[in-house]
């Protein structure tokens, strides 16, 4: 059976930010594919992998990508299940232009976009959790005890770490 | 029973955008609810709203917002649910206060942004219609033909309009 | 008796930051009690602080965040008490996004904002401790004394270090 | 009598702005003066001002600025009141010249800055409205009446205006 | 046979800046197709259009867009041709976002990318003619004196227009 | 004979970026000559080297430079050849200033701009080379093949490093 | 005898703000002459004109440019008198442009840029007059004269222009 | 004997940046007093210092400061002098904010701009050697001879340094 979710990235080295986004739906037990795929590189792996992305049982995909990033964008002009993007930060505008990229689409073809870097890759994985769990009571119950825990896990006081 | 979608908005004057949210879902055949929701003049209301919106039976929850723009994020942290942001255009900073406040969420707590102003309101909808596709044949196909209608409306070449 | 004044911050990770305005009232000799709230994890123990912080006898609340930086903005909208707010440097837009999501409160509800990372912390103990002085002639005079050990302290010729 | 709060602004231009501090102050009872005092036109104007506020009776100082804005920080610099600044809004940067100018205080001499424009004048009021009632019961409940009815005032619904 | 340019832009409402390419083509005695083809809207026509773009004929391809402009690095993903890139002005946030996207391309795909708006259209074609013109005499010698035209028409003074 | 490409750059400081350009067209089997001209500097190399840039045979100019990067903008008004700039990253506006002072060109004069630092040095030799190909099929074999062998390298799936 | 200041700019658009200058010159007594010397559409006349400003007589150059704006920085690099620079207000980038490639001058070619748009033309010429006065006592009288009328004309109070 | 220029600076921190200006005069023989003078923390020594400035005998003023830098700014306010500005790089904003402290001035006081940073420390020296060079025939021959070998040292080549 297919992974409810793919993540996809445009280099191997947005792993390091994605890989944020693997783990956190790992820890809520929720499967996922993780796929490099480049806009720019590989274009017909996009058109393929996001043309079929329906069709072969996946439920969300999670992008991401950094500088002029076209992945996220370019999965949801091909493909009607949600997108969410991911703004992986770039070397010189710190994101900025990823973050641009992949925000700001035109109506008609939308990418749900995260924070720039870690969080929000984390924050993807929490999203698409969430997706999942509106036809999901199990997923539902795991993804309120780790909103728990998260809440509980705040300390009262900061701590002098001197 | 209550509608699937809620769409929120932090004052009166954010209407102008996020009318364009309703508009689409309504074109969708997807039912939402409208209101207003300051986090600032009414954090009460906010609590209360974002709080009881999975009990009230929501399934998305569609938030719009300018400026220091923490409506969105604010019910992301009293939810469950799956909350798309849109950025409404500011005076003085052309939205790039709301974009920032919206889509800079720590992780642990996803807003999914869209674009700043009308297409984000637009694609808010979409998103958010996708994702109740998901477990909604008939909507799903609803989506599916918008979407074709969409691309079968872009001609081939530009019209000199003079 | 509690203190009069309270700074609040939105993780443990802001406190290398805040600890700057502890340590800033306590050469002026103002009692601070330091809290972590955070607006997105514990939006709970924010209503609660926030809404009791004028009954708990607290003056001036002085809260730091960053990324999304809702804090400062919530506890302003949840109680009479003058608010500032520090924005923490964030890591990939450098507090440009805390700053923005801190200052461009709408009309309504205001947080003084101070400068971005350790100076505005500093400055937001001394303007805290300046409100508090108008009150206080012991805690004014604390206060010119120690701005005029400030302009004392500055060199008139730059040395070199090399 | 002085009047508790002093309103600068650093041209006759920056009234537009500026007026909507003044009308919040009235609607709230509190007594202001406004005076145009300019950095750098009138700089012995704004020396003899400064230093003379708190022995005129002055308890708070809103200073409205626009571009490189340098009266807010230099009554700063001139004052053991606190000062809260108010970025006008400039021609070609938007403001943001002005909120640079006016946030960034080194640490040691701190302005409270608001919102650029009219929010920022409407809110400047509002804050020094509260710390003047931290000493002022009465004025603390038309502070509290003030508020109150800012969140009655919020309607429940858009409404079409079409 | 099949004109050496292909202007291609992603949506009608870009004409308004593309014609400016076609115009200065045109004076240029160079022809050019001009096409709508939206990345996001339609993107197998992108694929079609691009892919076969070096087969029909094509010698450069002048793409211009707007927002999350992914046209003109979509197509250059898609062909061999060299591509340059007309960021077009968007509403919010004037042009920037179009910048970054077009610009930030990762090494392996490159875009020649021009100014924003008009003069980055007009720019395209000469870039576009002055590529064409290195194998053709005739048109190099109408590319020189096109810009030894616009040199000439420098006027010396201002000229007052009141 | 000369070479067909010209690799110009502002300073020596900026070869640590442009040996990118260098070593791509060398990997394509195009000859470059490189040369450091500085526009502030030496404005009379800058004269003498773009105004007979066409006689001496060569083809494309590719202009790198930081800054208030001036470089590729003159090259362009100098001659009719066509001009690719690679904004350098500086360091304190990370390149934002070299991108915009490069790209932002007035119309009449065009520089094809690339992307900020190595990618765009690589990206300006593909584009040099693409503009070449044009005439030369046995470079448009070796180009396909180059964007071929960067296909064929892209992994399926990310790999963890750690 | 040549004036001491010659004003020049990239184009007749600019001197809308230009006249700015030439005005306040005016109005100070000091000659000036107005020139329109593009770098990029007529770079020989630039070349001859900065070359030949000293041996012409010229004191300092006033150069006014928008967008990619080379015209200070080469005129800096082409003579040894001072240079002042005036940011034109470019379409979609507000000036941002403009004053990112006059400003950001590398080391060794200094360009004394001033504000973007009116007030910056106006500037330039009390910067100008300033340094003429250095020399001449009548002039120093006269702009001593100046900024005190400036000083006068500032009013205490605002005026209700209601 | 006064020297013709002074130097000042906010900060001991600002000497790394500023001692540039110091070092490039040195090198062309023109005199400098170096002083730190805190527009913030010393209000009264920068209203001393600016005011005698021109009776002292000083012809240019270098101001250099960082943040939310008034220092340049308030010492044009105060004399007659030429007052040039360098934008020292701050902490979390990379200069911008100095920058936009600096550079915006309102019109009728004139601060010259230099880049930000080192650059703008050098070129601050060099510009005003420019200004003094125009009364001064053996400092105008060094300045030309500091020129040509600026000149004379760029090679023609760049050199691999791996």
């Amino acid at each position: 059976m297919t992974a409810p979710i793919a993540i996809i990235m445009g280099s191997q080295s947005d792993w390091d930010t994605m890989r944020h986004a693997a783990e956190t739906l790992d820890a809520l037990g929720v499967a996922a594919e993780t796929r490099i795929v480049s806009a720019h590189r590989t274009p017909d792996r996009l058109f393929a992998f996001a043309k079929g992305a329906k069709a072969a049982g996946y439920k969300v995909i999670i992008a991401g990508a950094g500088g002029a990033a076209h992945l996220p964008g370019m999965a949801a002009a091909l493909t009607e299940l949600p997108v969410f993007g991911v703004p992986v930060e770039s070397k010189t505008l710190k994101g900025l232009d990823s973050l641009y990229s992949i925000v700001q689409m035109p109506a008609g073809v939308p990418v749900g976009t995260l924070a720039i870097g870690k969080a929000g890759a984390i924050n993807a994985a929490l999203l698409a959790a969430a997706v999942l769990a509106l036809s999901d009571p199990a997923l539902s119950g795991r993804l309120a005890a780790w909103r728990k825990a998260q809440t509980d896990a705040v300390a009262e006081r900061p701590e002098d770490k001197a």
